[in-house]
């Protein structure tokens, strides 16, 4: 950490910043040019804030020259962490997709996606037991006998269970069944959760927030590992803007720079970025040309049917036309990369 | 619910949608002019989507024609909810100010905070005891002999107490010192925290998420609401964007729509809104002018010392300079209403 | 500026960073602590961009210790500039109104719109001649003749006269008729445009941009009053969000927040900002209670005839109510500043 | 046009709007059904503006059943519009690279870059000789003497020019010139600028404003075309966000969606987007697996001496490691096309 004077602070007031530093236990180092002041502080202090030193008279600014982020950093583990679980691997260069419906709604339902999201190339199994909803009055989710359902069914066809967990409670009960816990949107600065989530000995997915900067995210992540839990996959679902044609905006530039800033790997979810079919053939082809290492897509036996989430989910037809994107796609990145 | 077809829909295309409706229960009226046809549906049909129909071919537009909340909304209960809780009002036209630290430190700091804010003039006392924090390295809360401290603090000055719960498994012991119970922006769409609110058989204030529009938040609320709980204060603390100068940019707007929208009281957070002092006492003074019920500032007796958000915190002298520009507003507002 | 080395910067690299400022002609001075080092420029040089040395290896980051903007700045003209025009005065403590129609529709519409918000309290008229508009197949204006009647409206009626200059073909025509010349959001950064305004011997009223930073507005008035034009009236219009519930979202905090970085006076356009009649009364109090010099707002005879924007217009009626609500408020303010 | 009525909307209500229809010349169809009355309208009226009957007491909301553009959409020219000029062909299915230094600084930079570009697989060539900066203190540009080098330098080694218009007054040079005239992003909504860019005969490329949702961005292009140029190229370039990782946040949705809505076609700025280097590569990749037809991309014989826009400027073996991974990326997209 700096501290930067503007050019204008007087000594008095270059003088009262060192004090007020003295005072919180730290020795500044100082270093003055025609320019500028710099005030510089040796390693910080856990437990001292220093932002009121950005308040007092004649501080230009405060400049972190650390990074927030200490696990989940690549600096700190230069190497890709691959995630695996049986048969999904996310993070060791290729492109694994996870598939399913918004929400479990019946043993069949689920058996029969399965069935058909495995032949046409997905590993992993997606399905809601616990569905957060915006309204009091809209499905609220099967429970415990959904994820039943759901392991059953990712057992028999051989895919990897991904289910949200919506609070602590929850937690003990999802271990139970499922192989990857994801964290929703709504649920990315729950820390008390991620904290719990340290424990969980299975894989999390944690997805962006609505209107988290990538920096939350990965300090997100980092509360996760920091709790025992090294395991995390990151996923990209577009962030809130003012466009109103999608859902949410798709922010494609988050995938080459949590590959940059984490070690983590990182899937698009195209279903939630878009809120619409006809964007997620395309979005999930540019997610795999900026670096994803897997997508997650919504995929049910009957999408008009679907009890959420409709508007934004593919049949096993439309899911077909995108994996027959993908394969060419992953195939050219790889020269591309080289 | 109305579905708007396009001009240049077929009569194909008319059938199949009112086919589907059909199939999924539904008898709808058509109505057809030379420019549109018009498909009603009368009520709708619980725990049927309709989205996916918006998606068949000639289709224009889903057109909601009824209100998405009901009990929290202003045609379901026309009168102004009041709050009350001990010396604290909301709701009854006047203003109401709720201050105190960020996060509860001390015996003596809140002890200290709570003579102080009282004397000038607020009626409510904040205080976190357990901290929501973006990094897991930030300090995290006293926890429960934080609000100990603050229930005493609270009863030897008479102020009514406020503080935030943070997950499901906190109600308990929250319920058991505080008059007033916090749901942070981050957890505004924590359904399960809100479902479980609505038997705490205390007030709930519940703050807008960073990026949650009006509306989500007054389904936040319903949720709340419709679990057993009608005494709900909302509350604005800025929403993001992408201007820098503030933490988050206060909509300002909010206070009169959801005044109009709903029945529930509204205050303004000028603290988490700026993200700095200097625009503490402005932004009060608009949310007064704008309609708000009452506000909510950080205050500390050493605002430079504070563990967190020190850069928004107020000395009591500046609380004081506040309080002073409050008075002579809600008496011109008063004179403006009428 | 100065540019912060990393904790893990290499003597190497901070050499190479040394070499390249001399490279660029400037020379650095360096300090360094065991934590960090830093490398001061005194003054930075003209035309000289730095931005690629923010790219070196071992560079944290670069250091803006300097105001990006010079003549609108306080610290350059501590006093309020006060912009007065005939009757119109912005800037002196005071809080003045400018009102009338979106567009001028006919000279009759004028007349009696000036009549009618000068009766109610207005110093200023507004009126468009030249109409920007989303879509070429809407009105766009009745051109000069407008100004004409414009002019001669505001001289019968004693009001001084605000509308839209849209290009720099128009300045000359718009100098004639006209007294306030406004430059929409959509111009904001119509960089020829503000130069050449810079000679139009006419106060400027610049609106901020939908999605412009309070930096780059102040920078934009910059612009003009570099160009010779120092009577420049800031307004703040709202800015592009993501809610829907109103058109923009109104940043109250620009108001405390530009009369503190600038000298220049500032007022609200609650028309814009809210896309709706219901909020311009609350939006122009509070703006009032934030420090705004004035406002401008929509006022029609018929506002339900209204060739544009007619959602957001006021009839003469519900303006005289929001006027009625001005006059506390501004008493107000002055008790509480004092 | 419909207009939806509430259910609880009293016959009165129901009357007087159609009342207010007739009074504007327009004679409603009118279809009631047990839960909604619904008001239609033929065809509308052009300048009549129904925003008011929005706001009449009953009415749920106004729906517009048609494209608010016209040559704009794939409706009205269901053809992908191919613009060739020279070497340059966008649209074709193809995807054609533009690149060069962000301004035009000397005759051997400009005959450098389109050298080095022209090797490098670029048919266009960029630069700018009127630069808009957000400071009037930043370099301003060569004026017409650049775009005689540049004009050069494009026909030496066979290369399309594209450079900026800023306003009306410099049409006539910039025609004389240059090949593709730029409309800026902050000159998106220039309305006098896009209808005279309608007789300039050359191509427009438009790039997208910061704030300008996908629909304003055709409608701005619907301005050029009814003016009578037919050859306009799209350009997204990133939106503002709350997101500060990068300067943009590039809406990769925009080109699924702009070659669905029209026939124009689309190119990708990565440059300005993620105003950083390292993400020029994954965003141009990005953009040919959304749909892109091309790229335009900032290339500098010395980036880290550029006058502006140094941060996201490529060397030329940067851009030739970019230009490697277009290839099998184009080719993919033909295989996952089809």
């Amino acid at each position: 950490m700096i501290i930067a004077m503007k050019p204008t602070a007087t000594l008095r007031e270059i003088t009262a910043v060192i004090a007020r530093l003295e005072d919180l236990g730290i020795t500044p180092t100082v270093s003055k040019s025609d320019d500028a002041t710099i005030i510089g502080i040796v390693g910080g202090k856990k437990g001292v804030e220093l932002a009121p030193v950005a308040q007092m008279p004649g501080v230009a600014q405060l400049v972190e020259t650390q990074s927030p982020f200490k696990r989940v950093s690549r600096e700190y583990h230069p190497e890709d962490t691959v995630v695996r679980t049986g048969p999904l691997t996310l993070g060791d260069g290729g492109f694994a997709v996870i598939a399913g419906p918004c929400a479990i709604e019946s043993e069949q339902q689920i058996f029969d996606a399965a069935a058909h999201v495995k032949r046409l190339g997905a590993t992993g199994l997606r399905g809601g037991a616990f569905k957060p909803r915006s309204s009091p009055y809209s499905f609220q989710g099967m429970g415990e006998q959904g994820l039943k359902f759901m392991q059953a069914a990712g057992r028999q066809h051989g895919l990897a269970t991904v289910s949200e967990v919506m609070n602590v409670r929850q937690i003990e009960v999802m271990v139970r069944y499922i192989d990857v816990l994801q964290v929703g949107a709504r649920n990315m600065q729950n820390f008390d959760l991620l904290k719990e989530l340290g424990a969980a000995g299975k894989p999390i997915m944690l997805k962006r927030g609505l209107s988290a900067t990538i920096e939350e995210l990965l300090l997100a992540a980092e509360y996760v590992i920091n709790s025992g839990n090294p395991n995390v996959i990151l996923c990209e679902r577009g962030i809130r803007t003012f466009e109103t044609e999608t859902r949410n905006t798709l922010d494609i530039s988050a995938f080459p720079l949590c590959k940059q800033l984490s070690h983590l790997p990182i899937i698009v979810d195209p279903s939630h970025a878009a809120g619409r079919r006809d964007l997620i053939k395309p979005l999930t082809l540019a997610g795999i040309a900026a670096g994803a290492d897997g997508a997650m897509i919504e995929v049910h036996p009957c999408p008009d049917k679907a009890f959420s989430d409709a508007k934004q989910t593919l049949s096993y037809e439309q899911f077909g036309l995108v994996m027959a994107g993908v394969a060419p796609l992953v195939e050219a990145m790889r020269l591309a990369k080289s």
